[in-house]
């Protein structure tokens, strides 16, 4: 068996014993019942993928960002130049990104995994070499990646959630980093949710009205070109799954896919960044089904096409700034509220314990 | 001078030569221009009210939970027994409640301010005494507090806020505890923007439909019987607002009002959490009309009313998750995003500095 078949054979679904449990005793709890709101259904879901009442604290967290860059980059849907992705690999070593103050400031770990840069990138501590190409070919003229490479970017990713979690982090999150990826997401999100473009595309990191009628453009042609024809069709089967990943997606989208089944084979929560991430999950879902149940929304970014994915996938973000960087941010952003969540069940008194009467009924 | 007037004078506007700055720093900094949202604006915030960019850390983090007691109780606007707000700052005490929790996961220290609980509250660790009185009168059939014992609250804030600020805390939290203290609160949040009863009004920790249409009810009533009539007014000027707050307010809400100002005096940026606070940083603002600048709006709760003060006072909230537990608990959760906005300015490089290439223009 691969990796990956093993992988998706080892996911279960989350467990209901243990969330009914969670249920019953968040109402137990000193505090008016389902007064945490969304938080109250965060810790019952982490109960659901830990298979335990109260869930073992989702900390530490490690943040893995893939890197990759794109060979629709070509055809000017970003107006970033393609050597932004390297430079941003080394600004992540050197600890000057968005993501590494934001991984300070929740107290999380960061590798970087170069999955497919289009340049080589030095080795470093922090930094873990996994490149497959050097960048994907232009999914606007046909697939932009074997199926081969689809499933070593998604093996890549799920050794790289296994070896963090093995390495004793108990909450994972996704992050990426490649120029035009949003434009690779917004592709994926079409074929995985029967989607048409312009709903689903976005102006990334800021591209203007003329390259954001360029952009839907050349969704629609990647689409087509990859005999999804007009009316956009969901792919049914992990084999459809994995050919539409490998015909749309970029390198980074492969290897997190991988990483969120290795976490939910790990029965390890992962929580998901932006649009890069949720345009993962859809493929990762249709691959294995169970594995959605162990996905936690971090944020919802400005990208249309990340609501439509979220929504597909049945998941409410727990941040919603307006944010659109990517890296990991919104993710990372949203560990302490998951952090909080499950606090909650392993601190807070019952109140027979504390002596507090209860409403009156 | 009393202290009111002299914490009052103390008020400056945020700084816009700081904010100016600030807004400059992160157009340099390795991201897209604006992709941080509403933290680029969070930190621009906090550059103005400490006067100087970078802003300092909001670190550490000290929670103030004003309890309280209130005469409205009497008209059934609440499920919940009277005693509960004594039980529940013994469970602050205890450690066993949800704002506990969320403290140590923030890494804030906690202080539970007795300003008018109608029991006894033993002394502890933590726990202090600025009894007022023991709970407020009926304001539904007039005014809740004389204008003495607003002033005093206003007063036992402000020393909070100072007491905790000279301890070495760079972000202030309000908290409350106060069963029917939504009641006050909705009457409040009608004087202060003019909203009718029924739009600022909901159903607090869990009220059904007869009760809720009867809160409303009482509201209206308060507002009448305190000679607010049918057109409810916004107070203008600082006697017409000390009036307004001594009339509808709770004990706690004079006094987190006072702690808002005396945040604004010592330039220290204070988080609101829910609709307790909200109404109280109306009040705040109509006594001194700087003091706005100085607040962040941690979440907004699932009170209709929440979201009506926050339009009035210009506020964005950052967490928005239906959470409706008081106790500062909202606020607390946003504390790591503050933070989080404020350290991007401290540690992330620029273009230039990390060789990174700016966005083609």
């Amino acid at each position: 068996m691969t990796l990956l078949d093993g992988t998706i054979a080892a996911i279960w679904p989350v467990d209901p014993v243990a969330m009914a449990e969670a249920r019953t005793h968040q109402d137990r709890l000193t505090k008016p019942r389902g007064s945490l709101g969304v938080l109250e259904d965060v810790a019952v879901r982490l109960a659901g993928i830990a298979a335990a009442c109260p869930p073992p604290m989702p900390e530490p967290a490690a943040l893995a960002i893939f890197a990759a860059d794109h060979g629709v980059h070509a055809q000017g849907v970003s107006p970033w130049p393609q050597e932004v992705t390297a430079q941003m690999v080394a600004n992540f070593a050197a600890g000057g990104a968005v993501a590494n103050a934001f991984a300070a400031q929740v107290g999380a770990s960061i590798t970087v995994v170069d999955v497919g840069v289009a340049a080589d990138v030095p080795a470093g501590p922090g930094v873990i070499s996994r490149k497959i190409a050097y960048g994907t070919a232009d999914l606007s003229e046909g697939p932009a990646m074997t199926l081969d490479q689809a499933v070593d970017a998604l093996s890549a990713g799920i050794e790289i959630a296994g070896s963090l979690v093995a390495a004793g982090n108990r909450c994972l999150v996704t992050g990426d980093m490649g120029i035009a990826n949003t434009t690779a997401s917004a592709a994926l999100i079409c074929v995985f949710t029967g989607r048409e473009p312009a709903s689903a595309t976005g102006r990334g990191t800021g591209v203007d009205d003329a390259m954001y009628q360029h952009k839907i453009d050349v969704v629609r042609r990647a689409i087509e070109a990859n005999g999804y024809e007009e009316a956009v069709a969901v792919p049914e089967g992990p084999d459809a799954a994995l050919r539409a990943l490998a015909a749309l997606g970029g390198l980074e989208h492969a290897a997190i896919a991988g990483f969120i089944l290795g976490a939910a084979a790990a029965r390890v929560p992962v929580i998901l960044d932006g649009v890069i991430a949720g345009a993962a999950a859809l493929a990762a879902a249709a691959l294995a089904p169970e594995a959605a149940g162990y996905c936690v929304a971090g944020h919802r970014s400005a990208e249309p096409g990340h609501a439509v994915a979220l929504a597909h996938l049945g998941l409410r973000p727990l941040v919603d700034l307006e944010l659109r960087l990517g890296e990991g941010t919104g993710g990372l952003l949203a560990h302490p509220l998951v952090s909080a969540a499950v606090r909650v069940m392993h601190e807070v008194a019952t109140f027979d314990a504390a002596g507090v009467a209860d409403k009156e009924r």
